[in-house]
């Protein structure tokens, strides 16, 4: 087999073979085919697309690219949860605390921020002490002790993804749902959990622009999940604007605590509840995931979920005195209030817009390897669709520096639209894909 | 400027500028854009193609890649031919002398065989003694002194369409028409003649299938190299039975030294005779091809031809003997005849099949670095129309064992299609394209 007949075959329009795409993947992962060769396969997959069958054996065999972390061994009916990110997306740190505290083990591993997108390890780290990095050990005993973890990706997990997806970023060969679906999935497979919720995000704050989009590439990866043997569902959810109020490491930490309190604002929580439901039904806790969000509710109220949350921060190293006391959280020196020049209802608050002011306070990364601040962020103090009296405050900015924070005022000028007649509020769900 | 950003741009059908070409070419020529980038750009142009402004940037920034050879000082006035490549095709063989015997000069530079494709440089090379490797310095004082020269490409010509012609061999992006037409081009652009007569074939011997493939390919020749200022012309001729009646090295400079002599088969020395007339207008020694043609006829039939040919010999080493001894000349020690199984008039002489078995006989390369059989070949004995009687021979096979001329002779049987019916000879040219 040659790599070269592949790519042609691929050029010109044919279904690659399984024992094909296993080349591909072998040379990827032992480096026996050259970038060269790689690179001008993806730009063929670009053009040619993939069949979901194609798709799913790629999935395969970068999942088995190397060692899987086997959670099901360590923690039986241990489910993942996969968001593709957004702004204020703190669903994590909500769900997982939540989930684990009815029992069902959460087996989810997760990324740093890179442009508008956040990440969960960033906002985790923002913790005093928290540490992220994990071996392959200690996330299994922690799985297996307390029921969930909160860690980076291992370099051991699919290697062949890390390696396609450096490639891909470098030879513009990202936007291809089938290569987008695998990569996410093959993690997800590797990692061993029987079930996936997936939360695909919709909007300007998302990496998927449209609900169609989003809901395409969803049945992608719900389909790769099933061939592959996992119970998978997928959410289309919106991210025209932020999720919750908060946006930045800190800032989003204090508000999931809110949430895992039975406070905070309401789109979140009801969110979180839907996600949690869904993992539950799917990890065989409830018969339906509206059951599920009940169970969810119960362990919000009677303080497990917090307690979960608690002993995650003690797992790993963090200081858990914040959870009594958020302001040990770090916290930024200059705050400012952008207000409303008019009064009417909140059109829109632009999630691709404020994403993009918190990157430049510092919250996120502009490019892979940059320093974040994780005290930096915005705080929206309304959702779409409320109303709004002239002066009222839309967002409180915190930055490092007197500069920054009016930069970041003026830059949050065009984030908001406030119309005079009446706003519907935006859907939190657009549709669930099951199959 | 950044590589991936050219790259997203071609992938989505943009126009790249000329500065985006050029850096590209510069980091193809120096090492700076990485040999990945390289490739995903070529397959996103197979894709989305270039437009006719795109390729002739390609081709200047290719051609400006290395030292130009610039035989206009030299030898002003010079004039360059390229033929896409045959079964059979010894046209340069002939051309040159005649041309250079009209006192204008021939830059021209060629290549090895590859596949079913024969090289000059293969022919020329089965004259014992002859040198082809020639420096810059050694070919501009040849071109000075007796107008003509038979050697390979230097390493120094051209040498960003090197790198990116041997990327794109194995990455599956060789077939598009303005990256093939680029390369030709920024060849010829950068010997420095002012005028190219391009012979573009079309049919199952050659690189274009069919005669409309190759008129879009000549056509494009044509527009880079007006482009670039060059007065060129190309001509579209047939390459469906093989060019003259031998394939094979050896038996070419054979029949390319009878055709020197006024003798050989009537379409190749109308075939040179032609391509000859074009160069010699072009090169503005007449006022139009027909009075080219007259003129190349005369120095073909005065000998002052077949005196350049063995000036040309002589004077890069080979044994000038085989002008007058042409069995001086290696020749195979196995030979045997093909007859005609019917009666009949020939149909087809497959230049396709007929080129594959002279490669499994020796006299080409499957893949680049083979080595080749100078003696060995095939040597037709009639042409497409030609009447045909049962057990007259259709072709000569010279192999250099007898189990290679068993194969041979079995091979060849599907080349040749007899029918009953009268048959109309094939035309030499299809078009010539001057815009």
């Amino acid at each position: 087999m040659r790599a070269v007949d592949i790519i042609i075959r691929k050029r010109d329009g044919a279904e690659l073979s399984a024992g094909e795409i296993d080349f591909l993947v072998q040379g990827i992962t032992d480096g026996t085919v050259p970038d060269y060769q790689i690179a001008a396969w993806a730009m063929a997959v670009l053009w040619r697309g993939m069949t979901i069958r194609e798709t799913a054996q790629l999935t395969r065999a970068m999942a088995e690219s190397g060692a899987s972390l086997d959670a099901e061994a360590w923690a039986p009916g241990a489910v993942d949860k996969h968001s593709t990110g957004g702004v204020g997306d703190k669903t994590t740190l909500v769900v997982e605390p939540i989930v684990a505290a009815c029992g069902l083990p959460v087996m989810k591993m997760s990324g740093r921020g890179l442009g508008i997108s956040g990440g969960t390890i960033d906002k985790w780290e923002s913790i005093p002490g928290f540490r992220t990095n994990l071996t392959r050990e200690e996330i299994l005993r922690q799985l297996k002790e307390i029921g969930m973890v909160a860690c980076a990706q291992t370099a051991e997990l699919a290697p062949a993804d890390g390696k396609l997806y450096a490639l891909r970023d470098v030879t513009g060969t990202i936007p291809s749902v089938p290569l987008i679906a695998s990569s996410i999935m093959s993690k997800k497979i590797a990692t061993g959990a029987r079930a996936i919720v997936l939360d695909v995000k919709a909007g300007t704050g998302a990496f998927m622009g449209t609900v169609a989009e989003a809901a395409t590439l969803a049945q992608w990866m719900v389909r790769i999940g099933k061939r592959a043997g996992r119970r998978t569902v997928a959410l289309v959810s919106g991210m025209f604007q932020p999720l919750g109020f908060a946006v930045g490491n800190a800032l989003e930490v204090r508000e999931a605590m809110a949430a895992l309190r039975g406070e905070g604002p309401a789109d979140l929580r009801e969110h979180c509840l839907t996600i949690a439901g869904y993992m539950l039904h799917l990890g065989g806790r409830t018969r339906n995931p509206r059951l599920g969000r009940a169970l969810a509710a119960e362990k919000l109220a009677d303080g497990t979920a917090f307690a979960k949350f608690r002993a995650l921060i003690r797992a790993q190293g963090g200081d858990e005195r914040i959870c009594d006391d958020p302001s040990l959280l770090p916290s930024a020196p200059c705050r400012g209030i952008l207000t409303a020049g008019k009064s009417g209802y909140l059109a829109e608050a632009h999630a691709g817009k404020i994403g993009l002011a918190s990157v430049r306070l510092g919250a996120g990364r502009a490019k892979k390897g940059d320093s974040i601040d994780p005290a930096v962020g915005i705080v929206l103090r309304g959702k779409v669709g409320d109303p709004v009296r002239k002066g009222d405050p839309l967002c409180e900015v915190h930055a490092a520096t007197e500069k920054a924070l009016a930069q970041g005022l003026s830059e949050l000028e065009d984030a908001f639209v406030i119309k005079r007649g009446k706003v519907k509020p935006l859907p939190l769900f657009y549709k669930s894909i099951t199959k």
